[in-house]
C-alpha cells in the first residue's frame, strides 16, 4: 500500500515543478506548462500499460483496453492549478487513477470493461472565465460560446485550444455515448476539513453540492455620522450586518446547507458618514436542490423584513445557480465496499465543491472519493495529503474497479 | 427680518461663485479663491462699519470698536468648503456675523465692548491633513509642526500661507489674552435634520461633542466555501457584522451617544471564499466625555466577547480622540433669551459636527446658534437654509450681542 502511496508523492512533487514561476503551483490551461504536464502524465499512463492519446479538448486519455465491445469506465480529474496553488488539487486524480490501473496491471487483474484515465485541461477556470470544456465535450454539454472567450492577454479560448493540439473545430464530435461508458470515478483532495476532524484517510462522496450566488445591494441614506441621531439614520451598513448575522444563524441551524458572505463593499466608506450603500454576495450550497431553494427563500424573507423595519430597500439578484449533483448509489455502495478493510469508518459526506464529477454526471453514474489534506487546505502553497492517505486511495480504487 | 434674510441669501449666492470649476462650491485655503472670497468678505465688513484687516494667519477680522480699553466679542465661522460643497457651510457663519453687526449699526445701538467678525482660512481640512489654525492661533494653541504639512502639490502649508498674504514666522504672535475676549460665538447650518423634523427655524447648541475613532481588525480563518461546515467556521465577517449591529442597537438606547461603523474593508473578498480578516471603523461622539468613554468600554467588552466566543481574535485601537467642548451655560442662556420672541421653541442640543468654537473653546467661553438646512443636507451643491431662517439668526445674533 504504501508502495503506491510513495510513487504518487514522488510523481506529484515532480509534476508540481511544472509551474510558473513563483510560490506554489500556477499551471494553466493550454499553456506550455500544459503540454510539459501532458508529457509527464503520458509517461504515468504508459507505465499503468495503457494507450495514450489526446482529444480534441487537448484532454489526454490513457486507455486499458478491455473485452472487445466493452463499456468503458472512466476515471479522471484536471491538470491546471490555481495562480499559486498546490501540488495536490486536481493533478492528484489522475496520479491515484494511473496508479490504480497500474497496481492493477501489476496484479494481473483482468476487468469485463476498458478503463479509461482522463486528465482534463481546465477545471479551475482560472484563465477563461469558464471551465469543464473538456468533460462537457464528452457529455455533448458544452457551449459553443466558450470558444470566443478571451483571456486577460486577449487570447481566444478557441485559438489557445488549437495552439496547444485541441482542434475547436471538431468538439462536438467528442461526445460519448451513453451506452457506451459505465460509470466516472475521480479522486480528489476533501479542500476541507472533515476528514483530519474525524482522523479518516478518506471518504466517500454521496453527491456534489448545487450552487448559487445572490447579490444583495442595500439603499441607505448618508449623513454626517455626528449629525443625524441614531433613530433617524437609514444605515445601509447595519442592515448589511444584521443580515449576514441572521444567514449565518440560519445555516447553523439548517441541516445539509452552507452560506457564505463572502464579498462585501461599502459607499461612501468613509469614517464619518453613515453609509449609504452596501453590497454583498450570499452564496448558498446544498447537495439537496429543494433544501437550498428552501434556504433560499429564507433569505429572502429576512431581507425583505430588515428592509422594511430599517428603511433600506434590499434589492436582491441571484447572479449564479448550478443545481446539485447526486452520485451513483451502486457506485457510492461499490466504493464504500471497497474501502472496509483499510478504511471501515471513512464517512459517507456531500462535496462542497464543484468538480470535474459535476460535469460528467450529465453523461454517466458517478463516483468520488475523498483524499484527506493536511488542515484542510487548498488552493495554496500548503496543500498537503500524506503518501500513507494517498496508497489508501489507490487501493481503494483498484479494488473498486476490480469488483465492479 | 426677512430684509436681512434676503441680504444674507443673495450674498451667499454670490460668494458661492467664487469657486474651482465644477458642481457646488470648492474653494481651499490660501487659494486665488480664498483670496477672492476674502475681498467679498471684507466688503460685507465695510458695510457693517468695521475696520477690516489681515492677520498672519489669513484670518480676516473686521472690527467694531467698543468704549476705549473694552473687551472683544468674537463672532466667527471659516470661508473655505469641502470639494464641491456647498454655499452655506462656514461661510453662512460670517455672513449672518456682519449683518448682525450691519442691524445693529443701523439700528444705532451702543455696545459696551468691541465686537470682531473674523473669518477663517481653513476649518475643512480638505488642503492639509489639518485644519483650524486660525482660530487655534488666536487660542495660543496651533502646533508648529503642522506648517510642514504639504499639500497634494507638494506644497507646504507655510509656503502656502506666506503666498496668500499671511506670515508663518510670526503666527505666534495672535495669540489673544483671555482677558481681553469675553466670548465667541458661530452661527452654522445644523448639518443633520433634527430643526427639521422639529420645524424650528434654529437651535441653539449645548456643546460640542468629543470623537473618537477606532480601528477594529478581525482575524479568522479563511477556507472554500462549499467545504468547510458552518460549525468549524470562524468567518472574520461574519463577527464584524455581530459587532456593527451590537455597536448600533447599543448607541440606540444610550441617550446622548452617537456611534457609527463608516468603513468596513474583508479580505479575501472573493464570492466562495470564507473572510479571514476584516477590519473596520468605530466612530463615537458624545457632548459628554465619561458618557463616551464609558460607550467605548462596553465596544471593547462587546468585541472581546465576540472574539473568544467566534473564535476570531479582535484588535482595537483608538486613532483619534478629541474632548468635547461645552458652550458657556451664561452665553447659551443669553442666546436662547435672545431667541425667545422669534423662535420661541428653539431647541437646545449639542452639535456632533466639530467647528471653529471647538478650538476657539480653549480662549474664552463659547456659543453656537444652528440654522436649519433642508434634508439635513450638508457638504454637498444640495444645501440650502432659507432666507427667512437666516433672517431669524441674524436678528438673534444682533439681539443676543445687544443684551449681553
Amino acid at each position: 500500500m504504501m508502495k503506491w502511496g510513495r510513487e504518487a508523492q514522488k510523481r506529484l512533487q515532480a509534476i508540481a515543478e511544472v509551474s510558473e514561476p513563483g510560490p506554489g503551483v500556477t499551471r494553466f490551461p493550454f499553456t506550455p506548462e500544459h503540454s510539459r504536464a501532458r508529457d509527464m502524465i503520458a509517461g504515468w499512463m504508459t507505465d499503468a500499460g495503457m494507450k495514450v492519446q489526446l482529444d480534441t479538448a487537448t484532454t489526454l486519455i490513457g486507455r486499458r483496453e478491455g473485452p472487445k465491445g466493452a463499456p468503458t469506465f472512466l476515471i479522471g480529474s484536471h491538470q491546471d492549478s490555481v495562480r499559486s496553488g498546490g501540488a495536490y488539487d486536481g493533478i492528484m486524480g489522475i496520479a491515484l487513477g494511473c496508479l490504480a490501473v497500474e497496481k492493477l496491471a501489476a496484479n494481473h487483474v483482468d476487468l469485463p470493461f476498458a478503463v479509461e484515465v482522463l486528465a482534463f485541461a481546465d477545471e479551475e477556470g482560472v484563465r477563461f472565465p469558464t471551465a469543464l470544456l473538456g468533460p462537457r465535450a464528452l457529455a455533448g454539454t458544452w457551449d459553443p460560446a466558450v470558444l470566443e472567450m478571451t483571456d486577460r492577454a486577449d487570447i481566444r479560448l478557441a485559438d489557445a485550444l488549437d495552439a496547444a493540439g485541441g482542434s475547436s473545430a471538431a468538439l462536438a464530435r467528442l461526445a460519448r455515448a451513453p451506452g457506451d461508458v459505465l460509470g466516472y470515478l475521480e479522486a480528489h483532495i476533501e479542500q476541507g476539513p472533515v476528514l483530519e476532524v474525524q482522523d479518516q484517510a478518506i471518504g466517500v462522496v454521496t453527491g456534489i453540492c448545487g450552487i448559487e450566488r445572490n447579490t444583495v445591494t442595500i439603499s441607505g441614506q448618508t449623513g454626517h455620522a455626528g449629525t443625524v441621531p441614531m433613530e433617524m439614520r437609514a444605515d445601509a451598513l447595519v442592515t448589511a450586518a444584521r443580515l449576514i448575522a441572521d444567514v449565518e444563524a440560519l445555516a447553523r441551524e439548517t441541516e445539509g446547507v452552507l452560506a457564505t458572505v463572502g464579498c462585501i463593499d461599502c459607499a461612501p466608506n468613509v469614517v464619518n458618514a453613515i453609509p449609504s450603500r452596501c453590497s454583498l454576495t450570499i452564496e448558498i450550497r446544498s447537495a439537496d436542490d429543494d433544501a437550498r431553494q428552501s434556504f433560499s427563500m429564507r433569505v429572502i424573507e429576512v431581507a425583505n423584513k430588515l428592509a422594511k423595519d430599517r428603511s433600506t430597500p434590499v434589492a436582491l439578484a441571484k447572479t449564479y445557480e448550478q443545481n446539485a449533483s447526486a452520485c451513483d448509489p451502486r457506485l457510492v455502495g461499490k466504493l464504500h465496499g471497497a474501502a472496509k478493510n483499510l478504511a471501515p469508518d471513512a464517512p459517507l459526506f456531500p462535496s462542497g465543491a464543484t468538480h470535474d464529477a459535476s460535469a460528467m454526471a450529465d453523461l454517466c453514474p458517478i463516483a468520488m472519493l475523498f483524499v484527506r489534506c493536511k488542515g484542510g487546505i487548498s488552493h495554496s502553497p500548503d496543500e498537503y495529503a500524506s503518501a500513507e492517505d494517498m496508497g489508501v486511495a489507490v487501493e481503494v480504487m483498484a479494488g473498486f474497479l476490480a469488483d465492479l
